[in-house]
């Protein structure tokens, strides 16, 4: 008997911010060592620019004013790298966030704004400074964890680049070896640094390529253990691509929906998308555009890939810190952030905006996608799009039909998509034009519409007709529009 | 104005049992990894045998027994190497010797027991996986720490054995890096260790290779700031050498004191010492033998080198991690290691002893000086090592004046020498006689001996004689006794 599949309620209600801390924000209160670069220079491949915990702490009130509930951090774990996914030690904090004592004094403020925290785990490799791989390092087939990691042969050649890797590591990169996850030591330890943050407060993992780890029944057992804390934690897995094998209920709640990325970008960048930022190598293709009615066909097959319960889960996205902005692919072109902004906070599943997009910050591929915030920068911040972001958000949490109302295709043709959300009496349709060009869409016979009924832009522009039992809608080149049915 | 020498009362009173955690013993309480050396191998360079410290606290009846009262721990912090030099977190309790936990477990048993607890601190180098340097070799000059180190040139050839470590290391080697001591966040953060480790119970430092830590200031401050937490703490330098610079009350409260052990081990070994082992390249040379009257210029020397205060608080010992065990070097001849055993205990300073060398466990240069106690083969023990260590401990502990009593030489020939130790009525004489013929010792005058003046023979062999105001005392080949003046 298939599992009844149940993910946490407060995911379909969320809507998340994600911090790539280093780049978000620096406090004062921290002393960093000399060595960081400066905050306002491009981002460089090995470079600090001393973003911290605190820093994010103190500017909650930004992320809480948009709308945001819920943050995703990417990996924030003692580490030798920028990024942070060379994990360095899983019990502490980054000296540079920091530490400990940072992230507790966050978590607990977010805690009191009743905000969400989701923490990245980097539970495939590890980095090669790590004591456990260190310590083959040190001591060669003597180590006591030998058997950690996968070995091929002595002398290890860790840090020789005229040699292999020859030790297993995550797709051949020597400074970050992969966890020999068959040995049940090692996936016990894994285990109880899941537990461990878990125990300390935070509401969920994002985890990194857990398509890696291929040991027999791993994520199910992580999923067992992590809901026996709390069952209301969130388990989100990055998978580019079909994840029903994860996705039956017994291991992740949903996955990074990277499949809502790539046709969002196609439908609404049309001639802005930029090949050479659209065409990156990463494992989603949002190139070249499409049009309305294979949109139609692309979306929905995403929207009704997975179980319903999955889909309001899932953690839709438009770019993170491993894709270029959205902004940028589509060459600069804001309508095309607009629209594909106005998708993102009316689909079902959790929206989850990177930091920065909210006030048009560029960025190519990385590391140029991981800008710091301008926070003394205010005056050169798109405040339009802060204002649409708002707008949008308020809207999700004002209608549940957004969170939680049916989704279905309500009409398409070359540059116009609508669909609706409706639970109870709430009903919504979103509808955009891509083109260039003002369109008329009908729409699909929703439901028995009776006369008189009336329809209220909640948000853009565009116009609304009824006649004859069918809605037509009006919308100017290059907008979107919510109308509710009264 | 000089300061008024202080140094904490408890070390007056204090006999030590010197641990190396690797090879004390191993509990059943903490699950290994697999690749673990079995117990009963003998050392290697770069294997663990798996000791750990429940296996300590399973064990405090044998150490508590005997009579000691303290612990000098050899390096517990987590470390990719069996002696735990090689530090890779200050903050952690190495796991394979159950971590933090099952340190905080031994400390409160031994708190309970009334048994202070010494760590070694090894703060002159990190090793190439910490954190730090980790960061370096990561992300060469762009990292945050490029500072905390002295790095000459990139790349760093931190595990390439085929140039020289171009980066400041400890004595060359490319796996300890050396702190730049001289950057203010460094200082702080090893103050900060230093600290941390007092706030959560220790009763001090054993400071390893101070010396090599030459910024100005670096020692007095970490005595100001470790004394501010606990006065009583206790700080011992590893220093083999005349130390009189770090003990004028405002750096250290004792060394290591080599310069007990050196000319003991030449007194007592006599033809025993095995050049082989006593040439041993390390910082104190106990080799050749010397006769009574040299050892006496030699001991009291020692004895008058520093304050009184200090000298009362000096880390007496006869070997260690670092040395031949005594035994081996005077080729397994028993009367040495009983005669420098008596030594040590009736010596002003806080005796220390090399786990096993109650039992008479072997053991040259390192490792091989670092063997597994032998719990499961307790039939070899040596039976009367063990009583007499049990014996001499305990008179130490039963007579003040063997703790704080005055010194004096009381009488030297070829063979022989003997000294007083005096506190108020307390009057004990210690005499030995390292040659192969019984010997009469003729002992300077003391002080005004009344007729009919008693001896009580507390320990050992020999027999006193006292006429015309003098005593002389007749020691079999090769003894050792105890008297107390009557």
């Amino acid at each position: 008997m298939p599992l009844k599949i149940q993910t946490p309620e407060w995911v379909k209600d969320a809507v998340f911010y994600q911090i790539f801390p280093d780049r978000f924000a620096k406090s004062l209160r921290l002393i960093k060592p000399t060595n960081i670069e400066p905050w306002e220079t491009p981002p460089t491949t090995f470079g600090y620019k001393g973003g911290d915990l605190y820093g994010v702490l103190e500017h909650l009130d930004h992320i809480q004013d948009l709308g945001f509930n819920a943050i995703y951090f990417t990996p924030i774990f003692q580490s030798a790298c920028n990024h942070r996914y060379h994990t360095h030690d899983y019990y502490q904090v980054d000296p540079l966030l920091g530490g400990n004592p940072a992230f507790f004094a966050l978590r607990d403020e977010m805690k009191r704004r009743g905000m969400k925290l989701l923490l990245d785990g980097v539970f495939n490799h590890a980095s090669r400074g790590i004591y456990y791989f260190n310590d083959i390092l040190e001591n060669g087939p003597n180590s006591a964890y030998l058997d950690w990691f996968t070995v091929e042969d002595f002398p290890l050649s860790a840090y020789d680049d005229s040699k292999p890797a020859n030790y297993v590591a995550w797709v051949g990169l020597r400074a970050l070896p992969k966890w020999n996850t068959d040995n049940p030591q090692v996936r016990e330890y894994i285990m109880k640094v899941a537990e461990y943050w878990l125990h300390q407060g935070i509401d969920g993992w994002r985890l990194d390529v857990p398509f890696c780890i291929t040991s027999p029944g791993f994520w199910n057992e992580f999923r067992e253990r992590v809901k026996k804390i709390n069952p209301e934690a969130y388990i989100v897995g990055e998978v580019w691509w079909d994840s029903t094998n994860y996705l039956q209920g017994d291991q992740f709640d949903a996955v990074m929906n990277y499949l809502f990325t790539e046709p969002v970008l196609q439908f609404v960048g049309q001639d802005h998308l930029d090949r050479r930022h659209a065409i990156s190598g990463k494992s989603y293709d949002p190139y070249p555009p499409i049009d309305g009615e294979h949109f139609a066909v692309k979306i929905e097959k995403q929207v009704f890939r997975y179980d319903w319960e999955i889909t309001q889960a899932q953690l839709n996205l438009l770019d993170s810190h491993d894709t270029p902005r959205l902004i940028t692919i589509c060459s600069g072109d804001k309508a095309s952030l607009k629209l594909a902004t106005l998708f993102l906070m009316t689909f079902p599943g959790a929206p989850s905006v990177y930091y920065g997009d909210e006030i048009g910050l560029p960025g190519a591929d990385d590391p140029d996608c991981r800008r710091t915030m301008p926070w003394t920068e205010r005056e050169n911040w798109d405040q339009e799009l802060l204002s649409i972001h708002k707008q949008l958000i308020g809207l999700r949490h004002q209608y549940k039909a957004l969170r939680r109302g049916t989704y279905r295709g309500a009409g398409a043709n070359k540059t116009c998509y609508a669909f609706s959300r409706i639970l109870g009496k709430e009903r919504l349709i979103v509808a955009a034009n891509v083109g260039a060009q003002s369109e008329t869409l009908s729409l699909n016979r929703l439901e028995s519409l009776p006369e008189g009924t009336t329809f209220q832009v909640l948000y853009g522009q565009g116009q609304a007709s009824f006649e004859g039992g069918r809605v037509s809608l009006t919308l100017p080149p290059r907008e979107g529009m919510i109308l509710r049915i009264d």
